[in-house]
């Protein structure tokens, strides 16, 4: 199978390009595309590699929807609306059956949310995916990291720490094994291998929240790049982080691990104004996502946890680092 | 060094994100870029592989110009300006004076042409780059594959096969060393490693030239797609190609090959009514470039090569297959 038929076979859809948005799709030298008048164009890139973001015998239908997912978690992040996406992918080998896999996990995440390939690359070499992703945003309504004001509330989507204890569970590792409940693994492991980019959150805050990010390497550290890019600090309640069943038998210590620097969770991470609290309820149900206010946002620069008698907790960010 | 730091240190440079075409550069979860009113969006993605588009020695400041020079070569053959790129980075290992030679190569190329790097991503892993670029074309005047017409002269820019003289070169191949002049090598090098986007040419070409492409996998392969997306034919005049001084010894077949079959040209295919030939030696002349005229499009689906008395000359082409 030469490169013309792989792509052929398994990622041209004639038909599914939504010619709304795409004027152009797969085959000539560009895409093309048509951002609605007066929209800017939010773009984002994610490059996945083996042994790094996911282990070499992954499922590829999850590892093809991971690969869409955190880029369009970046989009989420920004208020914007998905447009298309590009996949470059260096193959060891054209495997047929595993092709087909990633692409069924890989189409099925983009038409949940009308978002068609609009062109890639495909060459032999060690296993990577690139994707890059476009949205578009009105101008003043897009969620920049630098916009959070000191009074802000602080919120987070869903539930952080579960992929994190799903990755330590696959790992074996001792704090982990010893603790979670049993039938956590097959509980969790989708909240590592399928995220849920938040796009209708996302969307729904733009115009209504200051800052956001998509969490991705822990909620301690990811704050951190709000804080500072907006020149503020921030505080935590510990007791206000929502707790996901399967980390509540965890030590105190493993158990703020996960919540604050679990990684993989890409939750969005949001700043409003206090006199938004209405308005951000309101698109946690027009998006029908589980919103929860868990500190605000200070003058200075620290970031400081508190526990239930609202005294600091000694707690160590730690942010991952692809390199490291 | 970490990710942050190898970002910062390399790729960060802050004041260089032209304001007009771009919001909101590196940092943040997107990039927003702002495309003129009513124009469209031409998106291209290319990943470069070690071993198998450089070689593990490469000079990395040529690789950091090549990388974005074939997707620059993208817009060009659709006539878009260019709005910015993203760059997705695997690396074995963080080698400061290899990353400061990359971007080096990288940015010239960028700052002659006013496109600036908005975002990206860097992760350790077998050597990767793919880049992502971004352009602007008004919707009727992009030059898409499909647009060619019986009668249309066709046209390529500059001249074919010296890239692929000088990778047989640097293989030693025995006809090419046997053949080529002395100093071929030191000649032909920068035709392979450093190719130029023809921007300019491209820009002027748009709402003149019907369809066009950029040379990467050969004349007559990379010709076979425009015929096949317009329903067409074509015949080319052997003796009209450009012929590069280089090239002149080879034996015939040698000759042809390099000429029809070369590969990495980034060259300009394309063509234009016969009433345009006025315009296109205007776009020629205004973009500095120069442009040949080489045959015609013909009913049908066959591509003829003919001699100088006008008979067929029997001919394979071939088209690079980055994955067979």
């Amino acid at each position: 199978m030469g490169e013309f038929e792989l792509i052929r076979r398994h990622f041209q859809r004639p038909g599914r390009n939504l010619p709304g948005q795409v004027a152009l799709g797969i085959g000539d030298d560009c895409a093309l595309l048509r951002p609605a008048p007066g929209h800017q164009l939010a773009v984002s890139t994610d490059m996945l590699v083996e042994g790094r973001h996911f282990f070499a015998d992954v499922d590829p239908e999850a590892l093809g929807h991971k690969a869409l997912a955190v880029n369009l978690s970046d989009l989420a992040a920004m208020g914007a609306r998905p447009l298309g996406f590009t996949l470059a992918l260096a193959l060891p080998r054209a495997d047929d059956l595993w092709l087909a896999a990633l692409a069924r996990g890989l189409f099925a995440l983009a038409d949940a949310h009308a978002c068609p390939l609009v062109g890639g690359d495909t060459t032999r070499g060690p296993l990577n995916l690139c994707i890059t992703v476009f949205g578009e945003v009105m101008p003043d309504r897009a969620l920049r990291r630098d916009a959070a004001r000191a009074g802000d509330d602080l919120y987070v989507s869903g539930r952080t720490g579960e992929a994190r204890l799903a990755l330590e569970l696959m790992l074996g590792t001792a704090w982990a094994s010893g603790h979670a409940a049993p039938g956590a693994l097959q509980r969790l492991r989708s909240r590592l291998e399928r995220p849920t980019p938040r796009l209708a959150l996302g969307q729904a805050l733009a115009g209504v929240a200051h800052a956001a990010l998509d969490l991705s390497d822990g909620l301690a550290g990811d704050l951190g790049h709000i804080l500072r890019a907006s020149g503020v600090g921030a505080e935590i309640a510990l007791a206000s982080l929502p707790l996901a069943p399967d980390l509540s038998a965890l030590p105190e210590a493993q158990r703020i691990e996960c919540l604050l620097n679990g990684g993989d969770d890409y939750e969005l991470l949001f700043t409003a104004a206090a006199t938004a609290r209405g308005a951000v309820a309101a698109a946690a149900a027009a998006s029908q996502t589980p919103v929860q206010r868990i500190g605000h946002i200070t003058e200075g620069s620290r970031l400081r946890l508190l526990d239930a008698a609202g005294h600091a907790i000694g707690f160590q960010p730690a942010s991952f680092d692809h390199f490291a």
